[in-house]
């Protein structure tokens, strides 16, 4: 068989198996929709960088959907969504074109019940950007810093606040920055002591560790 | 001067401010240490990668450092460390080269109270390794995995918790892992959602990771 | 001439020559097609990833070729294929995405008589997936490994069977995937000794591999 | 504990733990190799790349072992080498400067109970030299190939027999050749299909995928 | 103004100014054309890889020149060919994949009076193909090699003539060829010596280079 | 002759000829040193990266050189420096490792009649730091900032001033900094535009563009 | 909000925000520019690198801005441009197909009031090309060199001038030229001091810089 | 054996076997060249970058080499030179580091008959000091140019002489030059057609590529 479902990864891992849109036939999609809202294992089922061709297969195998644009023609759609919980995960952005990804962020926080405000735009050129979200930083259960070309937004929320900063480098940007490659790195190299890194775009990883931290968190309260 | 001390960083980011080693002089690192001890910050001071020159000088400024060796000829010190608090920190390697970065990452973890075991050696070419640790795993409150070569462990881990796991990759390894980058970039690809990286070689920075993790945790409580 | 035709690669080296699609015209395609079929030559023709245009000209020149797709708007001919032969050659794969690569190996051993399944999406973040087909490994002869992302499970692989392990990179994958230089890197990084590696998506490469490993077998027998 | 030794990988891969001396202190090589005599498993015993003092450490543990000098100030050394067995595995090397490569691939092989001729000094720019070796291509059942700069050789040898040949890339080279990186990326692109590679200078590696493949062999014979 | 023409190139350098399609548009493209033939310099008038829009207004604003296909989509064209002259500068390529590139030098040798021939497909995966041209390479004045993939025709070409050879490596390729990356370094890191190289897929730099070293000769003779 | 010293470097360009210390024998320095104070060019004459050696030769060839020290046993020596002159050229270092850099450059402006501040460890990870020297940044004619790592303080300098700032990538740091490589493309990237760049640790050609900057801006005035 | 505008970043820096294209809807664009203009912010607006559908709606929500065609299918929009003012900014380009970055950094240079001659197609290949202009190189304020390829003409024009030299390394060039990055390299490494870089076709980074640099030289004059 | 001689290759390709001394021990540079010296080939005999234990045991096996400084330590060795033959190969040097690579060109050249002036410290940064040797250039018979940093030089020369131009990028540099490889690939990309180009630091293989290209002629004359 093509697909081998991991249905209990949420019962495992916190974190239910998700559906990955790229490299698949838009049959594929569905089946692997529909298999895990089927299958004996719980947790919302998400497919994210959906095409329209994947969206409507997957949306006609399984109605109901709550859809993003994550992306140029691309979508992320979840299903069985978890209740709405306790967690402040602000998604910062330094810049308008790296919304995409801080969408794919916050649609899958979603998911998880966490209702998360974008805050978009407030690169470093213009700190008092970020300075205006001070408070915003300083109340956070989880920081996601959504930023490409020098990625330095990352280092200077890290310095503003005590809580754990999930940076994801984004391929936006222009001059040499390679597609965020160099955002990948300034990231992994902050001078801001205990900032991660997840790989480029890679929102939905983001908003997994974040789950990740926050599902830590209520089973310690 | 050639010092600008960040005397309240405890205060805003739970993480004071610590010394690296590497690029400084004995008299700097003395400087430093003494000049964080006496300011009016709070939190641990620690001074990492420190060669024997600039322990001698650190210890001189400051006695009763608590001293681990973490590298060919490197320590790492730490003074006032804060007190013992709850929280679990398994640092897993792979190889037993991986063996000084996770006791740099433990040594920090020390330093603000997390007594975090070391679990050795329980690389993927033998799974029954990781796998007789799945309940430390599983009760887990933040995973460091620290690997080198393929860095395979981080994604087998992440399988088996859902707990946040803090991948440190190491430039332990031969053939194809270039000092690390190897490592580096299979652990930012890992397909156990989740997985989010620091730099290579950087326990410190893991460490660090886990503390803001757990402060927001207890935050919480 | 436009064609240097190497008849008798199958007498010296036990594989036929191929023709790789990519950068030729149809009717080159066709040309070298029915030029090794008519040559003095022997063993299977094969061409791969030829697109439309190329597949039609080679089934105009050459009918009777058996066809599998393998890759979006690309397909693997098969002429002349040998009898079936004895070998297991389990194909395994990583994720979905790693399909049409799979397919393309599995192709090719067809073409030289091994009917080899194709075990798909046991991806090392479910460990329990490859650990149910830990019987498939332990009695196979060669197992291929196909995997892009951090290409984790051939060194899984390789610690749970003692026959060769020959892994294959896929371009599948993000973040830091780097269209499969990740998975390769680690792959060749394997801390599971005597994995032996190809090109990214060479599942062509992978299948010859195997075949020139089992030949070397029946020689011996 | 620092050591996790891997007692049934013998067993269970055909390959016993090997411990790999680089970044090890004296003391957890004497007691890796000590460990590994000592347990239930079986098979050789092997040290690789061990300095000085590594050795002189491991010796007082466990005295009687072959050794093989691999290197500048390293050895290889073997304890409890398996009986003498059938298996052709000549190991080619394209210059003079990639022969402590091709020693620790012949020191396993051995260790395995294969006594393999090594070929030296036949790199393509005088095509004679590996032409002469002809018959021992030809003949063999897996063919190893050491070479650095550009890595032809492994391309000209898999034209002239049908075994499986293992490319191993070197360090060894000048100009453009960046570690043996050049020869890596030149062998995993070999125009002559099933060439199968490990990774940088990695001797033992290839040796152990030799013992992989004679071992499906002996199996199956 | 948009184009500074040198005029006089070939009078300083044997070599005319010659028009590099891409990045140009069609109006450029005559202009320049037309500019370099009206002034008062010499040697032939070569417009590189221009795709049908660029040929059409070069043609329209000067007739009568040589065409040759040399890529997709692309063509090479020749005004005022130099005439016919003496030398022998066979173009070997490795695949039928590198025709594009090896066609560009041909075109450009021929404007310079140079008739040269195309020896194709001869890769050393089957070295009797291009053992089959010695004498061809034996009588060369330049040898030009044109190789994709790993690149090792250039190394086996040299080490069987003492012509010069120049080594043009392509973007042809799989697995790891990195669009020539590999061929380029491996051809930089022959280990035949005595080669040198031009940049990827530069079929038209490695005929300039061969038509310096011609003309040294006959200033010579 | 080993030495083509370009005495008329002052007068075309506005900076005299300097010799780079690494590669030179200690004579070739002595030399270098004394042919150009004794030719009739003018301006200051520079050696940077001296050796011991070096600047042992070089003050017994010229004595009366004003010496910096600027790397672990490297010095750069000024001989027949110019006289004050106006200009504010704050050098700013985001930590302590960086100084040797910033005293490299500082050492350059003073050969030119530049007393520079160098405004020492106010990186981003504490902004009060940086946001201290405000007003040196608003009265400055060109910031100079010396950063390794993520390298953000160049963006956010940039940000709060609107004199041309000279960014110097620094190869301090760990993890993902790789030798200077991360904070070089993280500067070209700044979101902070106008910012120019200038190659790692070449604290010299950031004082030699100041130089061109306020030499046009005399001109100028 | 999808916007933070940064309307006093002209009053900060001298340089007000810029709408940069790519990654933006057109929307988006139109908003931009239109609260850019709204706000109480001054300064000209630049909208660069826009498709035909983000100039259509720029351009209804805000008319009359001057437009410049800078790369194929892109334009460049300035509204309130700034009077007319004094300064010799010439902006020299290697190729023809440098053109565009030039155009780019020629629009800007008139968004800020300074009408910038492009002195096109002089690159080093024929010297004269460039000594032609050694006039306008040495009465220059800032130079600007847009060069591909091996970029060599910025350091042959550093050679030849006073004035700060600002570098812009672009993506036109074939066979080594890796869309930019060998002359980004190569300028950072020029043996001609002073000369600083910025991003690939960065056009509007390099006419910040020299704004930032003529501004200062105002305010000193 | 450890060797496998190449007694012929001077009868084959015009260049006998040379000896890489690097990776070889004392007795094996010693043995390989008194095997070159007491076999039926013909040629000169050269020893490179050899090391002072390397020139002792060769000399001490075959007296009478002429010995050329080389590098730091290093030295080339010549012996049984070939009478003085017609040829002008100037070598120029872009700067002072750059002349042990020059040197061992020279050194080659000679052991070929060819007396070569090296022309050293002529970069462009002062273009009056390579336009100084155009007399040179233009009746060169080939141009070797050595450089490193941004390699400009070959670019200029090649500009200004009708001879084939071998380019040889060295390590020398700072900033971003990366040890040659910036060099190498502005070479590779140079504007002036007809460059071509070998290894990082070969002036062994330039020398080699020079005497092909001579020796095609003398046959030619
Ligand atoms: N899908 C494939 N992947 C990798 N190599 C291939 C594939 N198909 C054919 N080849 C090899 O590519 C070479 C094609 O060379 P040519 O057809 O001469 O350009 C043949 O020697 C085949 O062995
Ligand atoms: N020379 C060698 N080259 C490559 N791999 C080796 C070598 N020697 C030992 N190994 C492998 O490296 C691993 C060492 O891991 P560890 O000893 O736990 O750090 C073992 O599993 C060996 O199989
Ligand atoms: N196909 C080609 N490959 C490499 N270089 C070329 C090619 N065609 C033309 N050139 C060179 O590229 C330069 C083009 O510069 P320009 O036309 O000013 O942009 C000319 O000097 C030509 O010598
Ligand atoms: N063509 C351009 N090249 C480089 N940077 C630009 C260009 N156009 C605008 N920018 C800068 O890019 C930033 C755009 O960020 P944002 O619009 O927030 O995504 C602004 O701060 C501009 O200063
Ligand atoms: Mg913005
Ligand atoms: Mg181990
Ligand atoms: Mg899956
Ligand atoms: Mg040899
Ligand atoms: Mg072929
Ligand atoms: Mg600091
Ligand atoms: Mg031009
Ligand atoms: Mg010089």
């Amino acid at each position: 068989d093509e697909l081998t479902l991991d249905h209990h990864r949420q019962a495992r891992t916190g974190l239910a198996e998700a559906v990955y849109g790229p490299g698949k036939s838009p049959e594929q999609c569905a089946a692997a929709v529909a298999g895990l809202l089927a299958g004996d294992g719980e947790g919302p089922v998400i497919l994210t960088r959906a095409d329209d061709d994947q969206v409507k297969a997957a949306l006609a195998a399984a109605p109901g959907a709550q859809t993003t644009p994550t992306g140029p023609g691309l979508q992320t759609l979840v299903w069985r969504a978890a209740p709405p919980r306790e967690g402040a995960v602000p998604v910062l952005t330094a810049g308008t074109g790296d919304l995409p990804v801080a969408r794919e962020a916050a649609a899958v926080l979603a998911g998880y019940g966490l209702d998360s405000p974008v805050v978009a735009d407030v690169g470093v050129a213009g700190l008092h950007r970020v300075l205006a979200h001070r408070e915003t930083l300083e109340t956070a259960d989880v920081v996601v810093v959504v930023a490409g070309m020098e990625g330095a937004l990352a280092s200077v929320a890290a310095g503003l606040t005590s809580a754990p900063v999930v940076a994801v480098p984004t391929s936006t940007g222009y001059g040499a920055s390679f597609e965020g490659v160099t955002a990948l790195l300034a990231m992994l190299s902050s001078c801001s002591p205990g900032v991660s890194v997840v790989g480029i775009d890679n929102g939905f990883g983001a908003a997994c560790a974040a789950v990740r931290i926050l599902g830590a968190r209520q089973g310690a309260a």
